[in-house]
Formats: structure tokens, C-alpha cells, sequence
């Protein structure tokens, strides 16, 4: 019996991580930066080994029994496996938490790209019960941005001990991703807290027994506040209210209305919560008021970098999953082969199951890279020392952020098809893990904005941002590695392959400008479809900067086989990624070009 | 609350399978034909209404709860709901077992392409259910063309009446695809019967006590024969023997080993049966020895239609919830209206919305169109007066078989995923049937021959069939429609678009010939892209066709304003996969042409 369960399988590669960090984002120069001057190398690959190794002993080991054993409410209390609940302590035991905060506020002081690349092993260990971790940490940085001081020392630092856990809690049943349209109401109280009344819904960790103490960061609307996004406030609302010593107290009124039955993410509980339904639920301003959109949103790139990493993992996983069985499943013979005798070959060894194989790598690996890139680039934007390497990390940034949470989660879910696909009819049981990375993955082009809002982002707001100059620094960055790969025969044709594509969307980006002035609607109609097309282009430049490292380390020789098959597997990957994937763009590109107005001139009773 | 639920919305359309039996495949014609003489459009519009009727009544009801209560067994029985008997007993009693069988055997002679039309609405409303009583009908047509007299008493007549339940037993655990590698062996005994022994798997229906007997048709290798496909037999192999007067009687050695658990079809058994673990499994052999693979292969054709068309309804129903919830859901503002206080729109006034609403009616209408004209193909083969025609449907039928089992379960599933997109959060909970149907759809890719074993099938055998004469009975098919649109100016574009892929689709086969001979590994590394392009094509051909009826319609004139929306909508989705569907064939169209290799050139070591 062919393997591709789990008794078999690391869930990541710690080789191809270490591969983007250190060879083709050359990571390792972070430690001359001020900020991480105390780092090196070693520290970050120990802590990068530590990560591997949490993630598969205390993460991956429940990743089917969680799913298998929802989260259950009685009425009174929701119970969870105790294996999720250790999992957290060792994440937050370790330090992981922490590992992005300063070395004064007793963190790590690791670059973002390094704690991101430790997270990308959770994610593929066990996205559910990262999620738990993920939440707080971002809870807990919100408050450490714009808290009081109190705030912080009653609620961050129980947070950043895994003492409470948080949540962000921002849509509400009538109104899942029109934030402008939220009604929960937050009245002032004399004593200088607020009354919050209203029903949140699609609350990940939103109850549970793991923790002394959950924090809520509820966005409501004050009495008399603008309407829309600019009269949105940001609250702190315990589970528990804390007494004088600030430890958690009598329950405050925030109540569990149901836990919502996903295909997925089985693992944490998502909820339904009503807040102050009988007048009793407390909470905490954060920072000024109205402004509450505006705090969640400086988290948001980070959350959405998240997003894009996680299921790049689920995919990264299925693809791992997927090559195990494939060379171990002895299947069918070659087209040449007519004698029923001869021995059945390893399914490795069909064309077809190879082509499912390099569909995977190229989709994982390419969005693995980009993920990294991206994490890196807030390490620039942080740290450089250069003002306007700074200014440019920025702008890409902000360009790159839709294609990092949408274009994973469209062909990481691609990849996880594939998976089952080279399984079969295993495949499709819950007997192997592929199906559930399957039914996990599917999640993420629904959450945290849909990727239809991100492509209206990258093409209403991000190409245009700042009159133009974000694309124009994203054409400076592509075409910087265009002219560095120019000179290597080996990677020289993928070179002017993504030269011209860049051209022809560029191009087309420009000449669509002036549509967003006369008719915003005609030229937003098809922003999915340019979403396509500038994710494979993204994806077209970072399997060029990859294949590059490749090929060099190829040339310079003096490697073991091991290494060799890497990066050989590398070249195989771009050059998959070039012969199938980018022709894809040109009939996006006619599609968007020629600005189709089909969806628009159809009316909906036709359908 | 929007609705998208099961309560609002009906399962399948019959608006749109009358307008495809009737406007574009002309079906009443048939009763021209002696076969179906007795019959008239009343006759075949009353059936069809029976099968909505009983499939939403007594199948759809059921969908979910057979979701949430997989069977069980508790090592001596299977406990299945009582829903799904009473379903299938409806089914049988309804006469739809016997609805293509003529009337001297109790049937009622239907023309198949109607008989698939009222088997679209079942799996539209219960795949899994549905199956029992597939699986049933298959066997019985097994047992009628090959079995002895008395075979078809004991054995089929039970059936029919829906005394006894049907399966086949044709993979093992060792050899899913791979049918020349089953090792499950018959023995002769005395009595002219054999002893089976072997272990089966993904056996659907195999075990439960819905039925007085189950009929297992099982592949096995008698001793000595020769070694690969030509070496199967086929076997009759009931769960009881039967005694002298053919009821029932003591077990025979046929053992449940084990339910799959699948991610989705869970209201089908799944199992892995054991026979003859104790030397005590008798079977009965169907037809000549080693001709069992040949017999299954007779029906074939039409399980490969079931099974295109089963992936088209799950695919359809996804779209009919979906598209009622968007127009019951209202969240968000166009983009030119800034002001919050305006109220929110139905999310399918939102492009984005609209986009996933089109691609899902173009991909479902698109392959139902597909899988009615394929069925009329084996009614033309089978009655059509003239004996050229019968010849060509034959022809067409070869060709488009694996395009119909392949497509639909390709692009129903991406229908599935647009589906849940659109409803959101939501849409990816169990309260909602979306995601259920996506879980189901996907094993169309799966079973009754993997989509990569389909393309294999259409591009090495398929489209050289006979010198090439499938392929021609295609282009003059196509051709044919082309010309008769060529004049209507409301489509005459997309048939002039057509016609250009078309030629270039045949040219490029053409072209390719010569490698079948010399290098049939590089020729059929790119089957799979090859399957894809020649599905689009295909598809886009089946748009004209609906195209040219509802403009035809339109122009005419004096319709109610449901039809002319109906029709109207057929305009857009055409027009839909043409301008967004179309130009996907020119890149599958270069990596074919130039006999790509990446995927044989890639070293299984580098993966």
C-alpha cells in the first residue's frame, strides 16, 4: 500500500523555506539593520527548526482528530479537544507570539519575514488551531498600537502569556463584507466604558474554555457617529470583566448564540455572538473614536499576508501529500508498455500524474515565494536603511498585498485538487489527509475580504495609488530581475517571456486609466479578471528570481545530489510555470483590454 | 435573511431541459420513429414531470440528512436511513428502472435522450440515492444482453421489480484504474458454478438491507486465463444464494470488510468487500469466459454519460440556490454610489456577483446541453431510420464520450466554487447545500475512469478512431451548425468564432498524427490539455446551437416575458463563454501543438 498519509509525511519543507529566505532573499543580511543586530543566521534557523519541529509534534498530530471532533456548545460551555489547547501553550510556550516584538517588551525582535516563515509551518501543520494563536497575536498588537497604557498591562500582557486568548470581531449577519453597514451600538457609560449592544457573526475562537479570559476587539458604531466606515469605533470587550487586581471576574454580557457548521476549519470554534442583549456587556474604547476602521486596517496587510501564507500551505502540504503517494503507489504501465506482465510502474512515472505534480510545485512554491517576498518587504518598509528602498517597500506593498491574499487561495485550493486527484478514489476519503486540506482551503477566498475585493482593490486603488507610482515601482522591481537573469542561458527565455508580458500589462493598465474617471463601473467590471492576470504575472517574476538562484547555484557546481534534484526541481517548476500557466494571461488580457461589458448589459431576470 | 436554502428553490429546471429536448434536439421527432410510435411530446412531458415531481419530494428531501447520517455498521449490519428506501422505492415504482426497456418487458420504451432528461432531475436532487438505482438499472442491462434465460428469471426480473439492489465490483485495492492487474480469481466447480475469491473496493451499494438481495457483477480471473484484460470474466454474485424457487436464502461468501468514508456521496455505501474469504462464495458466470471486460465496456458509454451528467446537475442545482440567494441578499452599493445612507443593493446587481452567476450558467447549461445531445446520439445509433446517420451518431458518440464524462465534472465543480463564492461565509457552512454539492461533485473527476484516463482515451484512441473518422463525423457536425448560424447576425460571430477554433483544433490533431506512430509517449503527454481544449470547443459549439434556437425565438416574436428572459439569458450565457471561455484554447491549443515535454523531461527525483 502506497503511503500519502500522515505517519509518512513531514507537512512543510524546511528546505524550500530556507531556500527563499536565505538564498533568494538573502535574509541573512537583515542581522547588519540595527533591529535585528543581535541575530545571525543560526538563530534564525533555530528558531526556524523549532517551528518545524512544534508543528509537526503538537499541531499535525490532531490536524484529522480536530476535524473529526468539532468544538460542541451544551447551552453552557463549548468544549475543545485538549489537544488544540496544548498545541497553543507550546506555540505560545516557545515564544512565537512574541517572536516579531521587541526585545523591551520580552519578544524576540525576529524580522517579519523570519516569524512568518516559522508561521508557514503551522499553517501547514494545522491551520484551525493556528488560527487561535494568529488572532491573538494580532489582537494583542492592535492593542499594543493604539491602547492605553492600562489596556495594555490589563489585557495585551495576559494575552501575550496565553493567559487570555482574542478575537477580532467585525462582521455581523446582515452585513458579512459591508463593513459601512454595521449596526452594533455603543452608548457611553459615566464611568468613562461603553454599553455595546449588537450580533457579531463568523467569530473565529469566539468561545471557549481554553483560556482564563477571551478579548474581543468589537468595531461598533458610537450614537451620533458619521455614517459609513468613518463612524466606526474600536472596543475591547472581555468575556470576563476583570476585578481591581485585573483578574478575570463575573461573565460579562457577551453571549454565545450558536457555533456556526463549517466544510471546514472544523478546529476552532466560529460563532454567532450577541453583545449586551440584556443591557449588561461592558467595553473598552481603544485609542479615538470613529477611527476604529482605520486601526483594524493597519493590521490588515499583515492579516491578509497571513491569509495568502496559509493556504499557500494547505497546498504546500497536499503537494507533499500528493508526491509521497506518487512515488510509492505502483500503478498502470507506460504508453509503450503493451505487456500485462511487465511490472506496474510508480504513478510518478505517468506523464499525466507528473504534470498534477508540477501543476503543485508550481503553484505552492511560487506562492510560498511571493508570500516571503511580501513579509520581507514589511521588514523594508520597517527597517531599511535607504528612505526611498523604504518608500518603494511600501508602495510594493501595498500593490502586492491583494495578489498575496487572493492568488494562493485561488490556486493553493488549484494545488489541493491535484493532491486528491494523484490519490484517486483514496484521495477522496477521510482516510488521507488531502480532502480535508481540500475542504480547508476553500475557506480562504471567502475570508478576510473576498477576492473580489481584492482585485476592486488592486485595480481600483492600488494600481492607480499615488498617481501611479506603486505599478511603476513594481515594474522597477520585475524589471530589475529581468535584466539580472538576461545573461543566464538558462533562464534567459523566461526572462523576455515576462518582459513581455509585463510590457502588455502594463500597457494595458495605463490605457485603461481614464476609464476609471468616465466609468469607474465599466472599468471595475472586470477587476477579477485583471486580479488573474496580475497574479500569474507576479507569480511569472517569482518563479524568474527563484530559477535564477537556481541555475546559478547549478553552474557554480560542487553540490551534493540532494541538492542538485532542488534545484533542478526549481528550473522544472519555472519552466512549467512559463509553457502552461503564462499564455494564460493573454485571453484575461483581451478580456480586460477591451473592457467586456457582458456582466454588466446582463440583466439579472435573464438569469 | 436571503434565502439559497432548500426550502425556496428547486432542485433542477425543467424550463431548461424541455427547451433542450424540444427546441434544440427536436425530440418530439422521435416518435416518428417506430420504436417510439406509441409515445407523443404529451407522453414524454408527463414523464418528466413525474421525475421532478418524486425527485424533489422524495430525493432532494433527503439530501442533507443523508449527509449528516452516513451509513453505519456495526459488524453484522448497515443501518441506512429510511429515507433513501423509500426514495428508491418510489423510483422503481415510478417505473423509472424500466423506463427505456420496451414494453414486451414491462418497460416503457422511452427514447434514452428522455430517459436521461427525468434521470437529470434525480441527481440533480440526490446524487448518492440516485446511484442505488442506477447502479440497479446497469446491472439489470448487463444481465439482460448477456445472461441466460435463467439468469435473467433469478437475477434481473428481481431487479426490475426492485426486490433485489445492483452493483459492480470491478477495482481492487491494488488496482484502481488498472483493470488488467485484478487478481480476483473464479474457480470451476462441478456444478457448472464457480468459487470467487479476491477483495474489491469503492464498491457503491455493496452492503445494506434495503433489498432482499444484493447482485454483485464482479471482473475476476478465471485459472489459466490469459494474462491482462483479455483475461477477465464476469460473474453474478449474489449477498444470499438463492433456493429452488428462487428466493433468498442462506449467505453467500460475500463480506462487508469495511465502509469508506468519502468527503462527500455519503448517502451511498462505500465499501470493501470480501469474497470467498472462507472458500464459500459461489458466483455465476455472465456470457462467454474472458469476455467480462468487453461486456462492462457495452455500458460504458452510458455510465460515462450518467456520470457527466450527474456532475452537471450537482453543478446546476449549485447555481439555481446561488443565484437565488443573489437575488435575495442585498449587501453593498455600486460602485458610483458613494453615500452610505443609500440603501444596499442585491448582491446580483454587483458585476463581480454577476460574473460568478454567468460562468456557472454558461459551464451547467452549457454541459447539460451536452450530455442531452450525447444521449440523443445513442437514440439516433439505436432508431434512426437512416443508416448513414446511425453510422455518424456512432462516430460522434465515441468521440464526445469521454468529453462528456470529462467536462462537466471539470467545470461543474468550478460552477460549485462559484457557487459557494457567491453566497460567502454562508455558503461555506452546512446550513447552506452549496457546500455539500461541491463536496459531491467532486468525484466526477474521480470515478468511472479518472478525467487523465478520459483524455488519454479521446487523443489516443478517440480522435484516430477508424482513420480518423469520428473526428470528421465531428467537423461536419459542427460545421453544419456553424453554417446554419452564419446568417443569423445576433450569433453569426460566435459562430465565425467557432469556426476559427475549430480549424485550428483540427489542424493541429491533424498535424499531430504522425507522433502517435513515432513517439506515443510525447504524443499523449499533453492529453489532459488536449482533453481540455477539445472540451471548450466542444461547449462552445453546444452554446451556438442553444444560441441560434433563442434568437430564432426572440425574433419571432409573441412571447410571455419569462420566455423572453429565458431566452434572453441563453444569449448572455453564450455570449458569456465566448468572450471570457473561448480564448482559454489558444494556450492549450501552443502547448499541444508543440509536443511540450516539460512534464517528461522533469526527473520524478526533482519533484
Amino acid at each position: 500500500m502506497a503511503s500519502g498519509n500522515s505517519a509518512s509525511v513531514n507537512p512543510s519543507s524546511p528546505r524550500d523555506i530556507a531556500f527563499n529566505l536565505f538564498e533568494v532573499l538573502d535574509t541573512e543580511a537583515l542581522v547588519g539593520r540595527e533591529r535585528f543586530s543581535d541575530h545571525d543566521r543560526d538563530v534564525f534557523t533555530a528558531v526556524l527548526d523549532t517551528a518545524a519541529t512544534i508543528a509537526r509534534d503538537k499541531f499535525h498530530t490532531h490536524y484529522r482528530l480536530a476535524d473529526d471532533n468539532e468544538p460542541s456548545f451544551d447551552g453552557q460551555r463549548v468544549t475543545t479537544l485538549p489537544e488544540t489547547k496544548a498545541a497553543i501553550e507550546a506555540f505560545i510556550g516557545a515564544g512565537f507570539l512574541k517572536a516579531g516584538a521587541s526585545a523591551e517588551e520580552g519578544g524576540l525582535q525576529l524580522p517579519f519575514s523570519v516569524v512568518q516563515a516559522c508561521f508557514a509551518h503551522f499553517q501547514a501543520a494545522n491551520v484551525a488551531t493556528t488560527s487561535y494563536c494568529f488572532l491573538t497575536a494580532a489582537a494583542a498588537n492592535v492593542i499594543r498600537q493604539f491602547g492605553t497604557f492600562e489596556q495594555k498591562q490589563l489585557f495585551m500582557e495576559p494575552m501575550l502569556e496565553g493567559r487570555f486568548l482574542g478575537t477580532m470581531c467585525l462582521s455581523e449577519p446582515q452585513a458579512g463584507s459591508a463593513l459601512s453597514d454595521i449596526r452594533t451600538a455603543a452608548r457611553p457609560l459615566e464611568d468613562g466604558t461603553f454599553a455595546i449592544r449588537g450580533t457579531k457573526m463568523w467569530i473565529s475562537g469566539g468561545d471557549h474554555e481554553m483560556s482564563e479570559n477571551i478579548v474581543h476587539l468589537v468595531l461598533a458604531r458610537l450614537e451620533g457617529a458619521p455614517s459609513g466606515v468613518r463612524g466606526i469605533s474600536m472596543f475591547i470587550v472581555p468575556k470576563h470583566r476583570l476585578d481591581a487586581d485585573g483578574s478575570p471576574a463575573e461573565r460579562n454580557g457577551v453571549r454565545l448564540m450558536g457555533l456556526n457548521h463549517k466544510m471546514g476549519w472544523r478546529g476552532i470554534t466560529n460563532t454567532v455572538l450577541s453583545f449586551g442583549e440584556d443591557d449588561d456587556c461592558v467595553g473598552h474604547l481603544v485609542g479615538e473614536a470613529n477611527r476604529g476602521l482605520e486601526y483594524m486596517f493597519v493590521m490588515m496587510n499583515e492579516a491578509r499576508i497571513s491569509v495568502g501564507l496559509g493556504a499557500t500551505m494547505n497546498g504546500y502540504t497536499g503537494y507533499l501529500y500528493s508526491l509521497d503517494y506518487a512515488r510509492t503507489r505502483p500503478q498502470g504501465r507506460l504508453p509503450d508498455a503493451k505487456d500485462p506482465l511487465t511490472k506496474p510502474v510508480m504513478i510518478v512515472e505517468h506523464a499525466d500524474v507528473r504534470r498534477m505534480l508540477l501543476a503543485q510545485k508550481a503553484y505552492v512554491e511560487g506562492a510560498l515565494s511571493l508570500c516571503l517576498y511580501a513579509a520581507r518587504l514589511i521588514d523594508d518598509h520597517a527597517t531599511h536603511p535607504d528612505e526611498s528602498a523604504r518608500a518603494d517597500a511600501e508602495l510594493l506593498l501595498e500593490l502586492l498585498t491583494p495578489v498575496v491574499k487572493s492568488w494562493p487561495s485561488e490556486f493553493g485550493l488549484e494545488a489541493n485538487k491535484h493532491a486528491m486527484q494523484v490519490l484517486g478514489g483514496y484521495g477522496y476519503t477521510r482516510d488521507y489527509p488531502v480532502e480535508q486540506l481540500y475542504r480547508d482551503n476553500r475557506l480562504n477566498a471567502i475570508h478576510e475580504g473576498t477576492n473580489g475585493i481584492q482585485a476592486i482593490d488592486l485595480l481600483g486603488r492600488k494600481v492607480r495609488f499615488r498617481n501611479g507610482s506603486a505599478l511603476a515601482a513594481f515594474e522597477k522591481a520585475v524589471m530589475a530581475d529581468i535584466e539580472a537573469a538576461r545573461h543566464d542561458e538558462a533562464v534567459a527565455s523566461y526572462a523576455d517571456g515576462l518582459e513581455q508580458k509585463l510590457r502588455a500589462v502594463i500597457d494595458a493598465t495605463r490605457a485603461a486609466r481614464g476609464h476609471a474617471e468616465t466609468d469607474l463601473t465599466g472599468y471595475l467590471a472586470n477587476a477579477s479578471v485583471y486580479g488573474d492576470l496580475f497574479g500569474h504575472l507576479v507569480i511569472g517574476w517569482m518563479w524568474l528570481r527563484q530559477a535564477r538562484v537556481a541555475s546559478a547555484r547549478l553552474s557554480a557546481g560542487g553540490l551534493s545530489s540532494d541538492d542538485a534534484d532542488f534545484y533542478r526541481g526549481k528550473l522544472a517548476a519555472c519552466r512549467y510555470f512559463h509553457a502552461f500557466e503564462m499564455g494564460r494571461i493573454d485571453n484575461w488580457l483581451d478580456i480586460f483590454s477591451r473592457m467586456d461589458r457582458t456582466t454588466l448589459d446582463t440583466d439579472p431576470a435573464w438569469l
